[in-house]
């Protein structure tokens, strides 16, 4: 098992999803950093279940506890503890999942390589585990606000719907007005209307969130291997049920030819900048100034309750109707999964630039 | 910068492109294991430029020594250094850019970070550095053959040319039949004249290959951020002009519902498997005994001849016209880097696979 | 901050001595351990104050709650979080401290490091922070022990009073059956004695712990850097208080000469051995399959009740009588902190060597 | 294997002592380094054999050449890679070891770990890898030198011959002009008599050496698990012969108390220091500013030409006469050795600490 995340700002986190507690530890995180629990907490709220009539209705209240490395409203450099209590689990409701290997599920895999699992909502495989992710990227985020970094995501794909804007065309402040986390209104629309029919379907849908990284200066990235897009690349997959990732021009610029994509240098305001900015704000695995966006992609979840072929444990064929409680879509809870990744990578780059001269 | 790559195999490179050399150093391969030169050689020559009409002309022999590691052909255990001169370099070819920072390449951003760069031929962000990835990768099969696992990639878009048929459906044995790697002969023949004619405007052109892993046993990769997935993500994205992947489903799953790509499992030869594959091998980040099938997709190559604008060290505008010689798409040379990188990282996953119970 | 310990098997701790609780992340424990939660809670109990008279007066129940990675007793490969609150803190004794710097205590290089720190008990820099040393060290003593693999500290030295037996000579099943843990009783007695004199007077005194690691296998331990001897040397100078560790023939081998600590290999009911052991078990940094012993040295507690002078803050002189509740010597306390540092390294090793062929 | 010593700061090495070359990469140098070749070729003079009377009469030149990572004479930020290439090598002479393993060397733990190993002149087991930690020690010297931060080591014990004086008392500018390397000049005179009746006996001997690190700045060190002192134990363990660490009062702080020990703060031309130090400038793991100083012991070479009894590869008993080249007492050459690993520790401390706030 590999759950650290992180060169010098490093979160490591445990926790299943019926278990105690779902926390972590993160370390290396600068000294004298003010901590605002409303805001950490307010994260946390944004990826919890429960907040729409398109998520899962599992009430979780997902309230954290901070054990260390926060003295008097600052951290002091010192490793910083935390965990949020399991308090909503039916671990019951799991009963009828014991015995089963789900399609598209993890528990196959892990039953097969540690010859156990804990079978309740999912165990460790559980999308729960990203509570601790949003934490770390939320303390993060509060590094990277005083270098004046900014992080925001948006949905901008649900299913065949999506917006024809580009984030420079849209109003990121309104990503959080509606359940979807689409700031383009009308599309955001169609979209929660196109979640809930999957899901009176029992059936369930994917996206793709759109991310952009503004306020970044020049120099973050460490290659050859820590290539800027690699560390945000490995980011996002190692998030549940997501399937690919791009940045920049990404997979369009496969039919354009290199005089169409190359982004000029100009100077503007005595400042180096580049006219277009199909390279996504990275060249050469190091950031060069302009805005960061990249796009990563959820496959539909895979607990649906539409009635499924499976095998149990003694292979034998089964059929399968999910009960639980599950989203139809994962999409609009992972844009501050997203955006917390994204913050880690981040200022771990940001870090790690400070050491070269 | 970080120049290692892995956890247990684990490859530290070095080396500019018109420096001494390049190189590096494999640590933690398996002792006993036969070193088969003429195959790594041969895996070199699949990368290096000069080898049709398509690529640079620059003709880098580019002939592998090993210094230590390896005893009677056979590894020892302990690290395996190496090194390949740089011999055919034409280092006044890049005088020109010495002053100027080319678009959507790495000169400005390196400058820009250490305060210096080698400008001769790219320097460290020279695809150049691929040279030690290949001899990693090289070894890296050689010791999961002995395990069955074989990593096969080839050209399957180039600009707007692309097969139309699936890996399963295609004679991968026919990738390295012609100069552009697609094992389909009638697209590579359209692929290879659409690359003449970006060649002879000037211009250059990006593409997607696609690798298939085959014979994996289940249980490889280490969740929650080390799935094998995100470690192919990050080992990709960690290539030059590399600006997305995804894998199984992928970036297509976006419009298709869970019933729709959810891998039910079934039994065959009273072995678990899945009826389909849109899992792509891995399920919770975990392989599960189906093949692994990912894309990654390429820019077009920055450097063109035809006339650019961009800017000087003095910010001063100027207009570019690169010389040099450089590939028009990189593509066809970047297949056996793309599976030097996922025999690398699933080695690694091998490994670390052997410590949990 | 670097609170990671091990490669495969591995630590991640927090926690203040007057912080909401101490605790950590145990990644890398293999699947299907049995959990003997009695024997870690005596581990703890061995570790914790308030055992004996010439232990700290502090009533911490030290009792351990389990996060994750325990599932119907077993562990199930992923991360185990666990936490011990902190209960019995008498924060205000440490109030007049919060200005002073104690002599050769943590309090100044903190404060310069970080520009904060929790002066409450020391903060991260008390020795309570080895309680989750202890967790991970006990749990990684039950996988060891399925490998047939033992390992057990005594206290050899308190100040200038010391055994002069051998560990093949004492009855090491003895050690815990007096207040300053070493076997030979007589000297056990001496050494308590002057510990209480040095209580009596406001002082304090160090002293020396010796390991032996008994069952090893040949084979653990990773050259060049990560020698098994490095890393047991690395894991003892990362407790508090210690100032020097050596291994077999160790600082006395200074005035022998090679043909009279040279190792000779015999055979032994077919098994291939060596007549002495002034190696320690370890040659060339790999284990040779003989007992490891090693000695760890400590120096007085800093904290004394004695008058010292010092400064403040505000850079003045001032006298210092430190209150709070101290050990006069932290030895016999260590010998279980000493095991499960040991027990980590020795765990890791053999994780690692699996890995090799 | 592990080959890789540093964090930020990183060394990862290669070669066996009779394989093409011994070399090394070395990641994250600070860029923009000015690269003394000369300065970098003595310190490699100063540990090769044939010196002297006293060491080896293997006459190796041991000239390096740098592929990569510096332009135009100063570091470029990117790894610097170097080799050594082995140009003396007898390896007839060593046949007769073919077959045998070698008391108290690492002949047999290679074997059994890894299931073969190079036994010309004990392969990568071989001092000779200590080639490339002295190439890495002294770049890292350049980089600290520009930080006013110097490092210095001599031989203060052979056998039983010591220096009775401490090293605030010697003149370490003396340390060169002798070959065993005490700046004591009489005493140096008592040790080379000594080392040469060992050798005429056919025997060899042990001894100390003692590091000084002078000019350092407050701060330096990454508590918990790596504090400054567990980094120097860590490097210096890894080296070859050396059995034993200590540092400040070290070994001998057993038999004194607190208040005789503890340093006290002062005010010294308005700056805090300590009165006495005995913290070994060092206190909770991380440096104070003041002197760090310590010790590492060598126990006698393990190659001896006296006949000694073991067993060969079929499990017989032999008698074995080691020929050879080999010293007498590994001492003197060692003293380079100890200030590069210093070094390399001392850089990766300060370039760490520039990332806490």
């Amino acid at each position: 098992m590999s759950n650290t995340f992180g060169t010098l700002f490093r979160l490591t986190s445990f926790g299943e999803s019926h278990g105690a507690a779902i926390g972590g530890i993160i370390d290396g995180c600068p000294s004298g950093i003010e901590i605002d629990l409303e805001f950490i907490q307010n994260e946390l709220n944004r990826r919890r279940p429960g907040q729409s009539s398109i998520t899962t209705q599992r009430d979780e209240s997902d309230e954290i506890t901070f054990f260390s490395g926060i003295f008097e409203g600052k951290t002091t450099g010192t490793p910083i503890g935390f965990a949020i209590l399991n308090t909503n689990q039916h671990s019951d409701d799991y009963n009828h999942l014991k015995d089963v290997y789900r399609p598209s599920h993890a528990d196959y895999t892990y039953q097969m390589k540690y010859g156990t699992r804990d079978y309740r909502g999912g165990g460790r495989a559980s999308a729960r585990e990203t509570i601790a992710r949003v934490v770390a990227g939320a303390i993060a985020k509060l590094v990277l606000k005083q270098a004046g970094i900014s992080i925001t995501a948006y949905t901008s794909q649900i299913g065949p719907i999506k917006t024809s804007l580009l984030y420079q065309q849209l109003d990121l402040t309104q990503t959080e007005t509606n359940s979807v986390r689409c700031p383009d209104q009308i599309i955001a629309k169609e979209m929660q209307t196109f979640i809930e029919q999957c899901k009176s379907e029992g059936d369930s849908i994917g996206g793709i969130v759109t991310c952009v990284i503004k306020g970044i200066l020049v120099g973050l990235g460490e290659p050859i291997f820590d290539k800027l897009q690699a560390r945000l690349a490995y980011a996002m997959l190692s998030i549940n049920a997501v399937k690919g990732f791009d940045y920049g021009s990404g997979f369009e610029c496969v039919s354009q030819k290199g005089s169409e994509v190359n982004d000029s240098f100009t100077i503007e305001n005595e400042k180096v900048t580049t006219k277009t900015n199909f390279s996504g704000g990275i060249q050469g695995g190091i950031s060069n100034g302009q805005d960061i966006y990249f796009r990563t992609v959820f496959k539909p979840t895979a607990t649906i309750s539409k009635s499924q072929q499976t095998i149990d444990t003694e292979k034998q064929l089964i059929n399968l109707e999910a009960h639980g409680r599950h989203d139809p879509c994962v999409v609009p809870r992972a844009v501050p999964i997203i955006e917390a990744m994204a913050a880690m990578v981040t200022l771990d780059a940001y870090l790690l630039n400070k050491t070269h001269n």
